[in-house]
C-alpha cells in the first residue's frame, strides 16, 4: 500500500503534465506518467521528448512500485477527489482510493518508455529562484516563428561578475541580468524550457542551474529537469546597440505604459504604428482607417527636435519588461537607427519602424 | 459639448457591444454604434439584425448629436482611459477627450444604419429580475445544433399561476418556473436573447417582459431590447413525461454532483455512460480505455433493484440546474424509459442511455 497526501499528489501531477504532450501520434507512450514509489517516497516523471521533468513528493511506500498510468484520466480523477489521503496498491493495474470513490486505471509496462535523464549533470551554478524568473523575462523577445533557429531560444551568458539572459527576434532586442560570480560561458535554452522554468522556480527558494555541450540542468527543491539546448551561439549583438545617443527621453514607466496604450487602439491594424513627436513637448500620435488619436506625456526630454515612429506592441512590451523601474529612460541615436529603453537591471532595443 | 461619466459610459458602450457582430460582411454598418444625445441624455444603439439592445445614460448635452462610431476602437479607447469625465464635440467626427487623451473617430452618417425597434411594444407582465433569471437557466437543456429548429430556443409559458421556461434538444428537458398571476400564452424566445437578458437583467430590480406574434420585448431601468422570437411553439412535451414512478431516489445534492463528476472521469470517452445500481447501496460505476471507477453513495433509495445506465453530463447538467435544491429527489420509471431530477422548482427529464 502506498499512501500520499492528495493536494500534493494532485499538484506534482499536475506540474508534469505541464510538459506531457497531448495526443502525440509520434509517440503515445508520452502521454503517460512514469510513477516510481520506493521506501524513500514517489517520484513522478513525464518527457516530452525534449524536456525531462521529475517531481519527488513524500510518500507512506511498503514496496517499490514502477507503473506507467496515462496523465490526463489520472489528473482528471485525482482533481476531482475530496479526501486529504489517497491510497494506492502496488499491483499490476494502479488501484487508487480515497474515501468512498475507487478507481483502477490501466497500466503500460514501465520498460517500454524511453529512458529519462540520459547523460544528467548536477548543476553546479547557484541562484535564488527569484534571479532566474527575473532574467528569464527576456524571453518575451525571442521569435516565436518556427523558422528563425537560435532566435528561438534565450541566451545565457555567465561570466564578468554577472548572469544574463539576452533574447531577440531580429526587430527588437531584450537583455536583463543580476550580480553573479561565477563563470560558465554561454547556452541557449528553447523558449519552451522558459515556460517550464517559470513554473518549477518557487520565488522564495534557491535553485542550481547548469549545461553541458548537449543540455541544460535544473534542480530546486523537488523538481529536476533536464533539456536539449540549442545549438550554437547568437550572432554578437553587442554590434547593433548604438555606441552613441543623441537624445534622452525619461517618463514614469506606468503612465507611459497607459497612454501607449490608449493611443495605440486608432493606430493602423496592420503595423500598429505610433508616432512620437519630441521638442518641448512629448506627444504621442496614433492614425488608421478608424480615426486618429494624440497625447501630450508628461516627463523629461533633452534632444534635439526629434520625430520617429514604432510598432506599438515593441514599445508596450518594453515598459512592461523595464518593471524594476519607477521611471523608464530611452536613448534615442536618431530617427532610423536603433533606441533603447533602459529599466534598472533591464535593457530593451528597438528598431523604428520606417515609414 | 457633451459630458459624461467614463465609467458609465465604458459599461454601457460594452453592453451594446455584446451583441454587436464583429466582422459582420452581409452588413458591415452593424459593426457601428448608434450614438444619440438630446438635452434629455444619452442614448446608445445597437443591432446584430435579430436583436435590437439601447442603454440609456445620464449626459450633460448641449444640443442633439446623433452619430454611428465603429464599436471595437471606441470601446477599446474608452476602457484605456482615466479619468472621471469624457467630454464630446457634436461636430462631423465624434472627437472625444478626457485627461491630456483625444481621440477623433471616422464617424458614418446615422442615415444609413437600419430602423431599430420597429413594432416595439411596451412590455406589460412585470416581475422580478430574479426570477427571470431563475426561470431561464433552463436554456442549458435547449439544442445547440443548427437544423433543431424550435429546440434551438426556450419556451416561456405564462398562464395558470404560473411563468414557467421549458427547453429541451429531444434527449432530456428542463422546466423552471415561479408564481405569476399574469396570463400571456406562449413565446419561444432564441438561445442568443436568452444569453443578453441574463446580461441585462440585474438581480436587484424588476423588469418589464412581452411579446406578441412577431418578437420579444423587455425593458429595466437603463435596458430596452427588442428581438424576433422563434415561429410557432414546441411539441406538447408533457406526453414524454411519465405518469407512474417505480422509484425513488433522494441524495444530498452537491455531494452526488461531485460523486458523479469523479466516476465519469473514466467513462468512455465517446458515449460518457454512467452507471447506476440502485439496492440495499447506492452504487456510481464508469468503464473505459483507460480503466474503470466506481463509488457508493450516502442517500435513500425506495424501490425494487434497478440498474440504468446515463450520459454523465447530461445527469451533471440537471443536478447543476435543481441549484435550489439541497436534497435532489430521482423519480426512476425504469432502466429504458425517462426519468426526472426533482429541484425545488426545477425538473430536469432524462432519457437513459441504451447500452
Amino acid at each position: 500500500m502506498i499512501r500520499v497526501s492528495r493536494k500534493a499528489l494532485v499538484e506534482a501531477v499536475g506540474l508534469v503534465g505541464s510538459i506531457i504532450p497531448k495526443g502525440n501520434k509520434v509517440n503515445p507512450l508520452l502521454g503517460n506518467l512514469f510513477v516510481q514509489a520506493s521506501p524513500a517516497g514517489m517520484r513522478l516523471w513525464g518527457s516530452n521528448g525534449e524536456i525531462d521533468l521529475e517531481v519527488s513528493l513524500e510518500a507512506e511506500v511498503e514496496r517499490e512500485y514502477r507503473a506507467l498510468v496515462p496523465y490526463a484520466p489520472f489528473h482528471a480523477f485525482l482533481a476531482a477527489l475530496r479526501g486529504d489521503t489517497v491510497s494506492f496498491k502496488e499491483s499490476g493495474r494502479l488501484e487508487l482510493e480515497s474515501e468512498a470513490a475507487r478507481a483502477s486505471f490501466a497500466t503500460m509496462s514501465p520498460e517500454e518508455y524511453p529512458a529519462l535523464f540520459e547523460g544528467w549533470v548536477e548543476p553546479q551554478m547557484t541562484l535564488t529562484n527569484a534571479e532566474l524568473l527575473f532574467i528569464l523575462k527576456a524571453a518575451y523577445a525571442a521569435s516565436t516563428e518556427e523558422y528563425r533557429g537560435i532566435f528561438r531560444g534565450v541566451q545565457l551568458e555567465s561570466g564578468g561578475g554577472k548572469l544574463k539572459a539576452v533574447a531577440s527576434d531580429g526587430y527588437r532586442l531584450a537583455m536583463a541580468w543580476v550580480e553573479h560570480s561565477e563563470q560558465a560561458g554561454v547556452c541557449v535554452i528553447p523558449r519552451a524550457v522558459v515556460g517550464i522554468l517559470q513554473q518549477l522556480a518557487e520565488p522564495g527558494e534557491r535553485g542550481a542551474l547548469g549545461w553541458n555541450e548537449r543540455g541544460i540542468f535544473y534542480r530546486s527543491g523537488p523538481y529536476r529537469l533536464s533539456a536539449r539546448r540549442l545549438e550554437g551561439e547568437m550572432p554578437d549583438y553587442n554590434r547593433v546597440i548604438p555606441q552613441a545617443f543623441v537624445a534622452k527621453l525619461s517618463l514614469p514607466r506606468e503612465a507611459f505604459l497607459e497612454s501607449v496604450r490608449r493611443v495605440a487602439v486608432l493606430a493602423d491594424p496592420d503595423n500598429r504604428r505610433l508616432d512620437l513627436h519630441l521638442d518641448d513637448k512629448i506627444t504621442l500620435g496614433a492614425e488608421g482607417d478608424w480615426g486618429r488619436s494624440s497625447e501630450v506625456m508628461q516627463g523629461e526630454y533633452q534632444g534635439p527636435t526629434l520625430a520617429f515612429s514604432v510598432r506599438a506592441p515593441y514599445l508596450l512590451d518594453a515598459l512592461k519588461y523595464a518593471a524594476d523601474a519607477e521611471i523608464v529612460t530611452l536613448d534615442l541615436s536618431g530617427p532610423t537607427t536603433p533606441f533603447v529603453v533602459r529599466g534598472e537591471r533591464t535593457m530593451a532595443l528597438i528598431v523604428p519602424l520606417r515609414v
